[in-house]
């Protein structure tokens, strides 16, 4: 009796403790699961279409393709469909595009009888490459399984067999590792289930563009178009899941193409509905089995809160959800104040040691991009606060920008070259110069020699990695009035992938590097990713 | 408009040609479809039970182990469902018992969270040296797919997946491929839905019968439970389907456990309802995606089709079925005839080259055998015959039973050895006698001396090397008065493959060599094999 006392004591203050605590502590705790509702109600229906193969492919070794590969076409794909698989054992198959989806096959018997079942290897791939560089033995990294390549058992004749994962690919290598040496088969029929949420087009670029700017339109919206399910995935092949950095770009490129503003709201909704109890939007958001988030907060996506609610209540003057979210894009503004010293100046050295990602440039010193990061969510959020009446919510942003701004200036801005200098080894990085001009540090004259300078070629000075960060290269230029530069900069840099073959634009590209890599092993790529797509926003916005 | 009516020519001569030479030569044409939809009405409802695994176990190589590995339990299985998979990377599980069905699994997280794909790789295995033998790199025999291992990409937590193959096993390796470095994960549950169509043993052993007999038992009874599915199967790993040599012994084993006479009677009117448009039956038959057979005639089974009749009958007194199949039984009985010569000898250098499978013992010479395995099925067909009334269409049975008995007898018996001598070569063979004695062309004290004689050790003499073989051995010797001696053996065999850890009985036995396998490669063979279950016929017929 006594022990059930004792029990039951403990399981009260255990109780009350929690409740104690979550209403002291947790900011949204009375909002997440309305907001999660809301969330979960614009879901979109996918849109599917049965896509088949076009040409049976064969490799090519080539040192002028990208990554060293190439296909050349064989013959019609439908040909496969009366071949005994056992005059080719392995074969290539090229879809023609990219998709996004789940695969099925079916075999039938050509020859005799089946009697025994039939192993098959089918391995998916994005690029020629990936399809040709041997998985296995596979060095450690990101995780073996989010290479494309799957056994299966074929049991039953006549049957449809779909492989369970999602996959996303152009190619498919099928190869016969078991069979019986009696009988022989035919693949029968083969599709992917192509899937997306994007639906049509709703912007086109004018008929008379050069071929090059309609090429990477193209190229940029179907990017868009593959990362659109029911979320705005970064990529889907990896990591098939919600970035707000990345949703930020999509936001963008969404306006100039398919214009499915619901799925943007959602995605407001559901980073709002998985904050921490401290309020804090995550770097990225899961859906399944239900909305979750990682561990390791990333201050700049976080303060890219914000600037997607001005989007998209620019885009459709939803005022309701604005209102609704605006403390959440205030308190990631709190959030972020919390580690400037008195002198504004961001404490590189906070315990809390929350990720800093700008670009995957390996040694790159983000400490005037992120001074410059908060300075630009600051200007966002007080043109989002104009919009919706709350300015006098936040009338002490005003001075913290300038202290942050005087910082930087005395700190890190070098005079003789007309830079900024970051960090204490005084790194001179193109980066540096695109947030300082994106926050509208610099501006006009003293901008374009800015960025001028770290885009003439020197060895001092540290370039950009990745497309996600060109993207706020060629964002900077424009908005310094580098017009013709920054269209030079896009077609050159975007249209360098469309040129190599590219149907959905890459994560990592770099000009001088097929092999470049954030995983070191260039099949772990995501060869259609979000954070590349913004093309389709320059080309509507700037290239006039 | 000529091309029109040429091309309608051509089809009604056509179809005219196809009408007129099924209906001179398919001798069943206007049966075969209600004989499918006799069986297909008796396909049977399978009973589904969720096995989980009893044990984590830990392979340990042991030259007196069988095959040279065995398990040792290192905890019970439930304690995996808390481990966090990367602690182990590796591990293997005892179901305590083998079963036939399909794999789930689930798993779930147990740090951090899931953000990427988890890479599995499952072995399942019926023998512990089947799970630690590499299978690959593979060499050329068997289709590798039979080799029961699976890869499986696991996206989503919290989510049963199902192996979409079916499986027999009793062992299972987990093997974990891939994952990210960041969360760990458990396997949450795991289960096999083992399933088949025996129901409950309607016979048992006398309680103060020997362990060993008890054991025999429990083991045939288990292998002729795992091989009953919607027919009766060879074996539920390999080859899962019904073949009409095992099918005769599964009929004689049933009738003393599960007494499913149903199943009987349904792949009797499958072989019925597959016959070859000569009236043949074929030695085995798929159910999917309809029923069909493949295409080497096997004589010696073919002559098992009255046999199996006769039992059925004997078991049932459906004299209904009896008499519908009858037909069928005399069109073999027909056909076997048509290779004997005016002397009753049978022709070997007939062209249609039938496979005249009795053993797979190399170098065996068949033709005594196939003499007897023809006088056998005289006299079981007259049997037949006798009891549905049908006598006087055999009339002539008896003349060439004698012919052919004569035959044998003037040119195969060595009377100063008293035994059998197959071929030219005259071999001496175990299997010669045994046939011998089953057509009764030998009985009594020959008989007996003929069968010491080859059960002696004696390098000249060939003895058998299937459990298939060893059932007409052990019956042989039941049926000529040694009871003692064929007791003794029957313990002896099969309670072998007991004392070596079998939980069924094996496809290939040896007691000399525990690595027999009729493919070059152990780990092909099936370990629970219907031509193996006969102890228990054997224990309720004969073990007074």
């Amino acid at each position: 009796m006594n022990k059930i006392i004792i029990l039951l004591t403990t399981l009260f203050i255990s109780v009350s403790f929690q409740t104690f605590a979550s209403t002291q502590n947790d900011v949204f705790a009375n909002d997440r699961a309305k907001w999660l509702e809301i969330a979960e109600n614009l879901k979109p229906e996918l849109k599917y279409e049965k896509i088949r193969p076009l040409h049976i492919v064969k490799a090519q070794k080539d040192k002028n393709a990208f990554q060293g590969w190439k296909f050349n076409i064989v013959d019609k794909a439908d040909k496969i469909y009366t071949k005994g698989f056992k005059t080719m054992w392995s074969v290539s198959l090229d879809f023609g595009n990219h998709y996004t989806g789940y695969f099925s096959f079916k075999t039938k018997i050509i020859s005799k009888v089946m009697d025994s079942p039939i192993r098959l290897k089918f391995t998916f791939a994005e690029l020629p490459a990936e399809l040709n560089t041997p998985f296995d033995p596979y060095k450690p990294g990101l995780s073996r399984a989010w290479l494309q390549d799957e056994i299966i058992t074929v049991t039953e004749q006549d049957k449809y067999i779909t492989i369970p994962r999602r996959l996303s690919f152009r190619y498919v290598k099928i190869e016969l590792l078991g069979v019986s040496g009696y009988f022989d088969f035919a693949i029968d029929d083969m599709y992917i289930n192509a899937q997306t949420s994007a639906g049509d087009l709703k912007v086109s670029v004018p008929e008379n563009s050069p071929q090059i700017i309609k090429d990477i339109n193209k190229v940029a919206s179907n990017t868009l178009k593959e990362c659109m399910q029911t979320v705005f995935e970064d990529g889907p092949k990896r990591d098939q899941r919600l970035w707000l950095g990345d949703l930020y770009l999509q936001a963008l490129a969404n306006r100039y193409s398919y214009q499915n503003f619901d799925l943007v709201k959602r995605c407001l909704y559901l980073f709002a509905g998985t904050t921490t109890k401290e309020g804090l939007t995550m770097p990225c958001c899961f859906e399944r089995p239900k909305p979750h988030t990682q561990d390791h907060f990333l201050l700049p996506y976080s303060l890219l809160f914000s600037s997607t609610l001005l989007e998209y209540l620019n885009d459709t003057n939803d005022y309701q959800t604005a209102n609704d979210l605006w403390k959440v894009a205030k308190r990631q503004m709190e959030n972020a104040f919390s580690y400037l010293d008195e002198n504004g100046a961001y404490n590189m050295q906070d315990k809390r040691r929350p990720w800093l990602f700008f670009d995957w440039r390996k040694n790159l010193d983000v400490t005037v991009s992120i001074h410059c990061a908060i300075i630009f969510a600051i200007n966002q959020t007080t043109e989002l606060a104009k919009k919706i009446g709350k300015e006098n919510e936040i009338s002490h942003y005003k001075a913290i920008k300038e202290k942050i701004k005087t910082n930087i200036i005395n700190n890190y801005f070098d005079k003789q070259n007309g830079v900024f200098v970051s960090g204490k080894n005084k790194q001179i990085s193109q980066l540096s110069q695109a947030w300082a001009i994106i926050a509208e540090v610099m501006s006009g004259d003293e901008a374009k020699r800015a960025m001028k300078y770290v885009l003439t070629p020197n060895q001092n000075v540290v370039k950009v990695g990745t497309p996600y960060a060109n993207h706020y290269i060629a964002e900077a230029m424009f908005k310094c009035g580098m017009n013709t530069e920054a269209k030079e900069y896009v077609v050159s840099y975007w249209g360098g992938m469309v040129k190599k073959g590219a149907d959905t634009f890459w994560e990592a590209y770099d000009p001088n590097d097929d092999f470049i890599s954030p995983y070191r092993f260039h099949p772990q790529n995501s060869a259609c990713h979000a954070w590349s797509c913004t093309p389709v926003y320059f080309i509507h916005k700037y290239f006039k």
